[in-house]
């Protein structure tokens, strides 16, 4: 369906406002967003506190799976936004949530890192894998203790997140623990591919997750962004309506996409990978589901109209 | 297009040696064809060794990339098939071949093992990779490290071939080198998933070659089956004609669509994963790209009719 995309820099400031008062809710994306890494973008923790104080239901949605949802609250309020821990939503906390409703026995199997352990271990659900492993004697002799493993372990679930010791021993573990047991679940934090800096490329969980459904045989459930279960405990329970919702973000694949998957209405901020001239690239290539419905160059552009 | 499958059992002696006589070439595949590890299957030594006498030009082509060239070939001839060296096709050999064809200056950062290691080492292509590499300090610093060796390497081909030793740090390695270098030659040996054996499974090159074409986001140059490329080289030199030619194997989507690209006759053999039941499966399903245009439950099954 064709979108025809508003560059909010062409409204004037009523117009902006109006708009702005039509959402009740505001999902904001993080990185790229807010923030790069530790420096806070300008005037961005200013904007969303005057929504708060307007009354918004703000929520930030992160595909971040490096850190638990309360490292990545500690840090907001760091930088002076004054959003509550409970509307945080990561993929860490996501699946460790998803597993103590479904997980009714045995243990889960984690390719990830120490924030996912940590939220899964608050929520005192039994698992193992995090770290460094690797072969170290012989393939054979390794599968042969994989195997041991998988009869004897009952391993009911397989959980993918960003992981900087992703090896093949770990593919050889997910492998065997997900072809032996049909009913076994697999998620995934989320399937980001790459995070590309100027001049570096950092491998990122999708390509973690490509390597794992590929030898398994099966598709993760993904639990970030665009998928959209990310949201669907929020409308579900009545806390959000998609009509009155905005979903703010840097990435079209990841934000305006999962917006759209939602029925949210989507503004791209040209903070990330992505500007204007690229919706307009998007619009002549009739790849309207990266076409958001609004732009704007930061969200700090936004303090202005409030 | 549909085919029909004949089930050689059906046939009489007569009609079987007439099918035989109506080719000049036959290319057989390695594993689960000819032997199990290091197990022969009955007969299929003498079945080839009497084609050859016949005059045949038999080919042994196999995605197998843990052994090289040479190694398969005293593999057979310990298993005493007649074979010449030069008539078995391997992706270890196949790769060494391309690039020393294509890659003029500068090194091959390879994902792989030893066997591809010794084939490269024997055709004088300069690479580095091979082994066990994971992250032992932080990933930060791993970062700072390989984004040196992408600007100061010169490295013009990233490899990916079976290696039990894969991690994230060859990810991240083979993710900068390729999206630093445009040109930079992507090749894989095969992309076969997973090897299943009767409780194990075992991940293969395929999910390896998945995890980092997600990350690089490109696709690898497969120099194995099915991929036509494979018999480009002989077809174009005339060595064989497409339509006087007959592939054998026992994985459909491996050896009976490589034969299809190839415009070749196709013969599953049972003593894989697939047998007779399977083939009318998938007529059913209209998977016909999958149907072999004969099937026979042992190559040994042949002997009797040479």
């Amino acid at each position: 369906m064709p979108v025809v995309p508003q560059n909010l820099l062409n409204l004037n400031s009523e117009e902006t406002k109006k708009l702005f008062n039509s959402f009740q809710t505001i999902l904001v994306d993080c990185d790229g967003v807010l923030w790069y890494d530790d420096q806070q973008i300008p005037l961005t923790s200013e904007t969303v506190n005057a929504l708060l104080e307007q009354g918004k239901d703000v929520y930030f949605v992160t595909n971040n799976s490096t850190k638990t949802r309360h490292e990545l609250w500690l840090k907001a309020r760091a930088m002076n936004f004054s959003i509550n821990e409970s509307n945080i939503i990561s993929p860490t906390y996501s699946v460790a949530s998803y597993l103590k409703a479904h997980l009714l026995e045995g243990k889960a199997y984690v390719i990830g890192g120490e924030a996912l352990a940590k939220e899964l271990t608050a929520m005192d659900i039994e698992f193992f894998g995090p770290g460094p492993d690797f072969i170290e004697r012989s393939l054979a002799d390794t599968v042969e203790m994989v195997d041991k493993e998988t009869s004897e372990g009952n391993i009911q679930a397989v959980i993918v997140g960003f992981d900087e010791h992703f090896s093949y021993k770990k593919m050889l573990r997910a492998c065997n623990f997900l072809h032996n047991n049909e009913t076994c679940i697999f998620l995934a934090t989320n399937d980001n591919a790459v995070v590309k800096y100027p001049h570096r490329s950092i491998p990122d969980t999708g390509a973690l997750v490509a390597a794992v459904e590929t030898c398994v045989e099966r598709k993760a459930l993904i639990m970030g962004k665009p998928n959209r279960a990310v949201a669907d405990k929020l409308i579900n329970e009545g806390l959000i309506s998609p009509e009155k919702t905005l979903m703010i973000g840097d990435c079209v694949k990841t934000d305006v996409v999962f917006g759209k998957h939602c029925g949210f209405s989507t503004l791209l901020v040209g903070t990330g990978r992505y500007q204007w001239k690229h919706v307009e690239k998007f619009l002549e290539m009739k790849l309207f589901q990266y076409v958001p419905d609004f732009y704007i160059p930061s969200l700090g552009d936004f303090k202005q109209y409030l």
